[in-house]
């Protein structure tokens, strides 16, 4: 099948179709820090949103550790939609903006979860930012993750530099 | 890479692993019934889940329809909980249970929604239930979803019988 033109409403997210990947960093203050290798694509069917896929491995053992999957919706001028699942248990909805980077090129994405669900036997997660910066150049996304868990308030947990692969 | 092997905590979910594909019907009060052509992987990574992704296209003309990913984590002996992203902007969080099959083969696998969460932009669904029932012979999976949407009470939406590929 030859690939479907994009739908228009995911007009303003083109600059991220395809896959990413690069190394990152997390901490918190119930962890001991580490550095993991990232991957995320982002893909999509001709249809009004993106099907978003993440993977992360040990940096050292390559063995697997995080995934997430999910969508991304475009909701209106400058707005978006994000529904995630994440293999731990959770569910996140988080509702955002897209706007143009500092210096007009590029773009920056703020995600703020407006719900966060757990199954009973998921780590409680209350809260989660996600802000993710393309590169004027259209060829690196900068990544930041904070999240309020285990009791705790909103700190700082992920960053990652992804480049575009391929 | 070679595979992992999977992991023990997944062993009752083992005979689903996978990729199936077949055809079904759906009808909802608010819609015209259809038919469709469905698509369903069941994978893992050696970790104490599996990664589970749904993709439906049109009968006649071939063209997506719905999809649906998500993870599947056992929650102790014969227990399940699922946790699902729609491109719809919908959130499901699903707990049940994995029973052998009336003839003591196969396998039964009922699902309930404990939340549906949906964004601002999402049609309004609350409740969903799943049944799938794998066969004795391993070979095929028979699909239910029923769900409570549109402000309707619940209603059967899917039925859909899929073959085991490869």
């Amino acid at each position: 099948m030859s690939a479907p033109e994009l739908h228009p409403d995911v007009e303003p997210l083109r600059a991220l179709l395809g896959t990413w990947a690069g190394p990152g960093s997390g901490s918190y203050p119930t962890i001991e820090p580490f550095e993991y290798l990232e991957e995320i694509t982002f893909g999509h069917v001709g249809k009004p949103f993106l099907a978003y896929g993440q993977k992360t491995r040990d940096a050292t053992s390559g063995l697997p550790l995080h995934a997430e999957t999910g969508y991304w919706r475009p909701a209106g001028p400058g707005r978006l939609e994000v529904v995630l699942s994440h293999p731990s248990g959770l569910l996140e909805l988080q509702l955002g903006t897209i706007e143009a980077g500092a210096s007009g090129g590029g773009a920056v994405i703020d995600l703020r979860s407006s719900t966060v669900v757990g199954t009973p036997t998921a780590k409680p997660v209350t809260e989660v930012h996600r802000r993710f910066e393309l590169s004027d150049d259209g060829q690196a996304i900068t990544y930041d993750l904070s999240m309020a868990a285990m009791g705790l308030p909103m700190t700082h947990h992920l960053h990652a530099v992804l480049r575009r692969q391929g």
